[in-house]
């Protein structure tokens, strides 16, 4: 395992931490390349695990295959004004958009109300435009801040700070080597769902800090999966890569749970080159689970102790 | 056909038509009924005919079959500022929302730029909080302005002037007698696509106006329906009556075009009743054809000529 | 319009009728191309309107994006037959099949049984195995036998004598000039159904035959529509036309009746080419609506009065 | 974990294994209720994980939320077979079935190829027939038979030898007590992917057998996990908690591989209650996972050492 979706060539993450008061949240952009991409899109497909979200954006990537803006995660209120940062940024970069043509941003959220005061609306959508001014500045390569930043900021997960993850991997199918790259915003579980090399976590360690009750049982949650490679496959491909995120989602434990909205977006940087026989794809598979599974517990491990609003503290897990 | 989707007792409709200048869009807020719906959400189901789209909490409807919010109507570009206004209007209405509990608004829209400066952003988020708040204050009902109102203030639809259409039908399918509502947005299809009573409309009347060449081929358009009923259906069965939309959108000539995002959304404001066996839908089914294409043609009907930006004026159609 | 979905070039279709006694049934085989279909599958993509039906094959089909068989069309208990016959007919063709290799056998069915005493299971393996022979053994352009012929022996459309009907265009989207050939095959609606040139037939002639009751009012039916090109389009973009063959099914009036399962194939016979923004495909979804509701039209044309089980007669349509 | 999915009331499975030669193959009859499911199906919904494969029935399960037949297991090439038997054992069952009215039977399938000689298409209609049959007679909490019995008997699970699987718990949402059971029919994985509980078999046993390399490196494969419970689910319910067993098959170390058909299909055995806010379903949720984990663990330890086509030999999983 690497460091993080940013060894796919051309991907940018950045993050906007929003806090204050009783404010701990943000915004996350995963840009997918840095040029123009409402010219060139890139190859994108969607799957939907458990649709208890709010994502917006996926119904255009389904059709087309295509993703045409930075992706942007954030709070479960803030879809709103991220989409309009997201397009205000563009009308500025872009003076013949609007006439008449439209975009499709993609913003995908978890609910972070748990340490966030989410009736602040705090995030702004001059946050999201600056997340994406961000990221688009930033080097070929440049490391990932994972845990309590951006998006993260407010996140928990199995009852303990939980946020941004990320890593990557080389992927060898024979024919072509690339890099699979994951992202992951991880807002879901309970303490005794969570499997550490896919094993139940049966004793916490004795200092173990007091899990507060508001976050160790509720119907909230959500977990939002980023894949990115720069091997050329299609949209179907994708689409059978973004259906096997589960799998590494279920082997850290992710139930799955009612209110828990679990949203997979899947997208190559290159253009795709039709190749007969997905048989080829079985080492992609397999790196899938691996690479959701590793970015999980990555979030886990990153994330800072972080007190939130009235006080409620979400420890660093560590059992991980 | 009687007059419209608020015959459905329950149902109520407003608009806020935002113009000046070269902006021409606005707000249509469909309530599906005036009490607390995050309380008691009414059963739903959306279908996706051409997913070109900004749809946005539809994957939440598809997962739960529940809708809770009112549905915003609205310009392409203005998704996010709707979704804060219905998202603002709620915490007011709602303390303990955001405690950590989110929501799920529905935010539907077409694009609306051959008539209106999309790039102004005209549609703020009051507009739609306004929408919620003058729909939630009407009697039961109240009748639906149609047309150039509202949301579909700049629509265009067959190259005429579009906007909003609605109309509803009983319905007895032997057991239970209930009404059938329907309410489009209609901003698509070229000139030589629109049927009237089923058949192309071969001749223009002689004195038909000149048909601007921005409005009359453009890969831009889309459309909306929603269809709501009093009948208690359950979700999967209002999907049913979701998929046959299309059949009244192509008796009208609709051609889903490419980049013409089409999307359903069926509701019923009553709890779902089990019933062994959907055969007593067959009614049900053949109504749905019948008020989608209806609705279509009154939204011409009802539609006034309307000059927007750079001067470009569509015309009321002459031919409906 | 052209002929039919054999001007596509490749493109074979076979009958085998089977009647005598109350037996009015058969099956049609549709060849995408005449050379090793498991070795060299077509592009392909799947669409259900209407799920009410028995297809086989098609879970595959939108998995992998292909076709890997002959489609074979038949009535709704050979469903089985249909398999094992194409079963028999590859293994005999391919020694190692099966070791361990399996297959991918599409069938798709009507219910024939308002003509047809579908409790003869009258069609055995051996007839679809001959289907398949006889297709692979025609020319190249090979004309289509339409109306009451192999699967269409029985069927029934609006209550008048329905079956298979076919029809092709050439479509020139500006960079590829190719043909799209579409096959039905008919067995839905009641006569207030139907609508030519897009209008419901309010009069029948003075002479048109009695209707028999058995074939006016009832919940069975279902339709089958293939689409085949020569055009190089990859499955997502195949799955966009299959969904617009509704938008044909509808101008015929088709009502998309409970119990009419409503399925469609679409499938290249040439390799897909990447090509930037799917813009170009609006001829392709023009044609579509075109070729659907001029084959459905044909299949009532070329069906010719047939009786059936019990004596039913189901006439030919004489508004057409 | 009680023992097996005949714990649900109403429920038989019966068994025919099918030997002799190179012929290692049978059926599997899962009965959801004893009486005429022609006129009274049950609630159902399914779910594909991996389209790869030969299901017959779903999409109408889709469509109506409703099983109304018995559930057929079997080999990948004998689909054709099963269907028929099932057929002409309700034409003997209903004198009216097929005047005109249809069925729709519901077979699933895996490649027991590697064991079995797959070109002797060795189950016939009268095996499926005398499955269904056998189920029927049998009494309420019959034991289900598991292993390499059945379409069990040449399935190879991890590289060991697989076949049929199945538990049953108790779920008490606070509302309702009831059962949930499964059976699962395991074909999938090689011996690197197993996970026992959660963990990957680091070493095996200093006496394992050797692993045949027929058995360890393959891309056939295909696992079939149904569902049983007598909660009173709608099919929308049905469908999540069907969405829930990828993760029980994550947690075994199921690679979703690219040629392993997973298929899932949940059933009802009660009429559907409403019940406000899908909350309560959380218990079932994290069961679908633990029955599933389960019932693939005792397919391998029920499982007994089995010689097939070629003398290949699976072996007892001895890690389990």
């Amino acid at each position: 395992m690497s460091s993080g979706i940013t060894d796919v060539p051309g991907v940018r993450v950045a993050h906007v931490t929003v806090g204050g008061g009783d404010v701990r949240t943000g915004v996350t952009c995963v840009l997918p390349r840095p040029d123009d991409l409402l010219a060139r899109p890139v190859t994108a497909a969607a799957h939907v695990v458990n649709g208890y979200g709010k994502p917006l954006g996926l119904a255009q990537v389904a059709e087309l295959g295509e993703l045409e803006t930075p992706v942007l995660l954030t709070s479960t209120l803030s879809v709103g004004a991220a989409h309009e940062g997201v397009v205000r940024h563009l009308l500025e970069q872009h003076p013949r958009l609007g006439r008449p043509g439209t975009v499709n941003p993609v913003v995908l959220e978890c609910n972070d109300g748990r340490l966030n005061d989410l009736r602040a609306l705090a995030v702004r959508p001059g946050h999201a435009a600056e997340a994406v001014r961000l990221a688009a500045s930033q080097p070929d390569g440049h490391p990932v801040q994972e845990g309590a930043v951006g998006a993260g900021h407010g996140m928990v997960a199995f009852g303990w700070k939980g946020g941004i993850g990320t890593c990557s991997t080389a992927v060898d199918d024979g024919s072509w080597r690339a890099t699979l790259g994951c992202l992951v915003l991880t807002n879901m579980g309970r303490p005794e769902d969570l499997r550490v090399d896919g094993r139940p976590v049966s004793a916490w360690p004795p200092d173990a800090p007091p899990l507060p009750p508001a976050l160790t049982d509720t119907v909230a949650g959500s977990v939002v999966v980023l894949l990115a490679t720069d091997a050329p496959l299609d949209a179907r491909q994708l689409g059978r890569l973004a259906r096997r995120a589960q799998n590494g989602l279920a082997r850290t434990g992710v139930p799955t749970d009612h209110g828990s909205g679990e949203f997979v977006l899947a997208f190559s940087t290159v253009a795709p080159q039709p190749r007969r026989d997905d048989r080829w794809l079985r080492p992609w598979f397999a790196a899938v689970a691996d690479v959701v599974e590793e970015a999980v517990l990555r979030s886990l491990r990153a994330a800072v102790t972080t007190t939130g609003r009235d006080g409620v503290t979400a420890y660093r897990c560590p059992a991980v």
